[in-house]
C-alpha cells in the first residue's frame, strides 16, 4: 500500500451562502485547495454529499463538479455514508492513491442546505424509515434519547452537556470561517429553546451551506514539495444498525469504537498519543460518547471530563478546536473533509488564535445517522 | 496493485417488486451473491445506488444494507453516480482490495423505483438542474435531441433505432430474471406511443425494481477455490458535461470513449478482443452511440452495424445478451452490477439459453445522464 499526504486545503466560510448554488460553493473551496497545493493536474476526485437531491434537486455530482471545475473528463463520483460522506470521500481516496490507480486525487464535501427544502425530512432519510421515521422520529428525538440514557446510566448532567456547546462556541469564536463566531454561557444553553427534551437549541448544530476540500497525493509527490507534509497515518471506517432500538446499549457508538480501532491499529499510536481531535458534534450528547469512544476518557466520564476543561484548546486532548459542526457549522457532507481541513492546519501550524501547541498528530471523526456509520483519521506532520 | 477477480453473483428478478422493500431485494441478492463465492467473510461493501432519497425516502443505505445482511460492523457506503452508480460501486471494489486494504468485498447496486415517487423528477436530478431541467427537459427528451442529431449527421433510420429494442427483447426472451421476456418487432416499435420525437414507448428502459451483487476477491484468494476463475482486467470512469449544450457534438458521448480507452488500455486489449459486451441501453439511440465509443464499429455505422446483425447473440458482436437495460429493466442503481453478473455468467458457460459461444473477454458499460458519467469493466476467463 502506497504511503499518502494532504497536500492542500479549503474550505467557504460555513453559514447562510444564499447569494451562491452548490457549484459555486464546491468550486469555491476546490481552486483554493488547488491554489494550496500547487499541483497542475488531478487524477481522480471524490465528492461527499448527503442528499441535493432532496435539499436543491441535484444528484449525479461528480461529474456536474468536475465539469465545473474544469476537470473533466477525469474520474470523479459521489460518496454517500449520510452525515459522514464528506470522510467517507477522504477515505476514497485515501485508497484510492494506495492502490497505485492515481498519483493525485481532489476530496470535496459539500452540502446546500438552506435554499428551502424541508430540512427535518432530508435528514431523517439518514434513520430507519421503516422502524424509525415513519412512527415520528426526528434526529433531535434521537439524540435526546442517547443523552437521557447517559444521564440515566452515568450520572452525566445538564450542564455537563452545555459545557460541550460553551466549549465549542468558545473555538468557533476564534475561526473566521465557523458560522457562528459567539461565545455562549452555560446558562444560555440550558435556557435556550427545548428542541427534544434534554437538548435545546443551543446543544444542536446548525443547518448550514459549505464545502470543504483537500487534495490528497502519493508520498513521493508530496515530498517534492517546499512545505510541511502532513502524512495520512491511519484510516477506519464502521458501521452500526441505523435504528436505535436495535443496538445493545444506545450510549455506545460501536460504528465510532471499531472504526477508531482500525486506525489506531494502521497508525501504530494511542489515543494519548493524540495532539487533537476533530470529531462529530452533531449535538452536544454526541461529543461526550464519541471522546469516550475513541479513548480520550473511560467510557462515561465524558461529561466531567469536559466540564474540568479537559478538551479545551489548552486542555489534556484539545476537542474541536475549530468549533466543530456546533459553532463552525454543520454542512453535512462537507463536515468531514472540513475536519481534515482544520487538522491539516493545525499540524501546519497554520491554525491562528485557535492553534494548539506542539501538534504532531491529529485525529479525525466523522459519523453519520444516530451513529450507523463512521470515519476516523490519524494525520502526522 | 493487486489483482482482482469476481468469485461470485447474484440479483434477483427485475421488475415491479411490489411485495419487497429496497433493503429485501438487496439482502435477496448479497445473499446469493455470498452462497455462489461460498466465502465466510467480507471485509467491506459499496453499494450503489442513484436516488434512493427521492425515490423511498431512504439515504445512508451503506450502513443499512450492511446491517440488515448481518455483516455490520464492517466499512459499508453508497456510491451515486446517477444510473452509473453500480458500475462505481463495483470500481470502488477493485480499487480497495487493488490497495491491499480488503480481501473479500461485496458491490452491489439497488434501487425501488416503482413505490410511487415522481419517478421523472427523480431521473432528471441526473441532468443540470440550472441549465436543462428547470427549463422543462426531461431524460426522454435529452436522448431524442441525441437520435434526432445522429439521424441528421449520420443517416441513421427509425428502423435502425428499432433493430436496438428487437434485438434486446429477443435477448431479455431467453433471460429468466428480465422484466420483459416477450419478444417484439420494428413495428411495434414505431407504432408504439411517442414519448419524446422520434423516441417510443419501446425505445425506451422500463421503470424497475431489483438489486445485483458480485463478490470480488484479492487473486490469490480466487485461484484457491475451485470454479472458472473471472478476472477484471481492466478498469476506467470518466466524466463529461452533464449539460449537452456544453458539449461540442451531441452524438459524441466523451466519457464513454475515455473510460473504455482506460479500461482498454490496462487490459491490454482491443475492441476486436471483446467476446461479448453488456452495454448502456437505456434509450435505443444509446446503444448505437455505445458501440461506436467502444470501437466495435467506425463512428456514425452503429445503426446499420446493429440493422445489419452484428450486435446479435450469433453476430461478430454479441451487445446485451442479457437483453439490456430495455428488457431486462432498469433499476438505476443496480444496473451497472447486473452488467457484471451477465458478463461473468457468458464467461463461465452459465448463460444457458443465451449462451454465446467461446465467450473469452467481456466488458461492461455503465452510464450515468445523458453521458456526464461512464465506467467501463474488461473481464477475463
Amino acid at each position: 500500500m502506497r504511503e499518502v499526504a494532504v497536500i492542500g486545503c479549503g474550505m467557504t466560510k460555513f453559514g447562510e451562502l444564499w447569494d451562491k448554488s452548490l457549484r459555486d460553493i464546491f468550486v469555491e473551496a476546490a481552486l483554493q485547495a488547488i491554489d494550496d497545493a500547487q499541483v497542475d493536474k488531478i487524477d481522480s476526485m471524490y465528492v461527499g454529499a448527503m442528499t441535493p437531491g432532496l435539499f436543491v434537486g441535484q444528484e449525479h455530482i461528480g461529474a456536474l463538479m468536475a465539469d465545473y471545475l474544469g476537470v473533466a473528463p477525469i474520474p470523479a463520483l459521489r460518496v454517500e455514508s449520510a452525515c459522514c460522506s464528506g470522510g467517507m470521500a477522504v477515505r476514497m481516496g485515501f485508497l484510492d492513491i494506495a492502490s497505485g490507480n492515481s498519483d493525485v486525487v481532489l476530496c470535496g464535501g459539500v452540502e446546500k442546505m438552506t435554499d428551502g427544502a424541508d430540512v427535518t425530512y432530508a435528514l431523517a432519510t439518514a434513520a430507519d424509515q421503516e422502524y424509525e421515521v415513519y412512527h415520528g422520529v426526528t434526529f433531535p428525538g434521537l439524540y435526546a434519547m442517547i443523552a437521557n440514557a447517559h444521564m440515566h446510566r452515568y450520572g452525566t448532567t445538564r450542564e455537563q452537556l452545555a459545557a460541550v456547546s460553551v466549549k465549542n462556541h468558545h473555538n468557533g469564536s476564534l475561526n473566521p470561517k465557523a458560522q457562528f463566531q459567539s461565545e455562549i454561557t452555560i446558562e444560555n444553553v440550558i435556557k435556550a429553546a427545548l428542541v427534544a427534551d434534554p437538548l435545546t437549541v443551543l446543544d444542536s448544530s446548525p443547518v448550514s451551506d459549505g464545502a470543504a476540500c483537500v487534495i490528497l497525493a502519493s508520498m513521493d509527490i508530496a515530498k517534492r514539495l517546499q512545505k510541511p507534509c502532513v502524512k495520512i497515518i491511519g484510516t477506519g471506517a464502521a458501521t452500526d444498525s441505523l435504528a436505535l432500538d436495535k443496538r445493545e446499549d444506545i450510549t455506545t457508538l460501536r460504528a465510532v469504537k471499531v472504526a477508531a480501532e482500525s486506525a489506531y491499529g494502521m497508525a501504530r499510536v494511542k489515543p494519548t498519543d493524540v495532539s487533537l481531535a476533530e470529531v462529530h458534534d452533531c449535538f452536544s450528547i454526541a461529543e461526550i460518547c464519541i471522546i469516550e469512544e475513541l479513548g480520550f476518557v473511560e467510557k462515561g466520564k465524558g461529561g466531567p471530563f469536559t466540564e474540568q476543561g479537559h478538551t479545551a484548546l489548552s486542555g489534556k486532548i484539545p476537542v474541536n478546536p475549530s468549533g466543530g459542526l456546533k459553532s463552525k457549522g454543520h454542512p453535512v457532507g462537507a463536515t468531514g473533509v472540513a475536519q481534515v481541513v482544520e487538522v491539516v492546519d493545525q499540524l501546519r501550524g497554520d491554525a491562528g488564535k485557535r492553534q494548539v501547541k506542539s501538534a504532531k498528530i491529529g485525529l479525525a471523526q466523522n459519523m453519520g445517522g444516530s451513529g450507523a456509520s463512521s470515519v476516523v483519521h490519524i494525520f502526522s506532520i
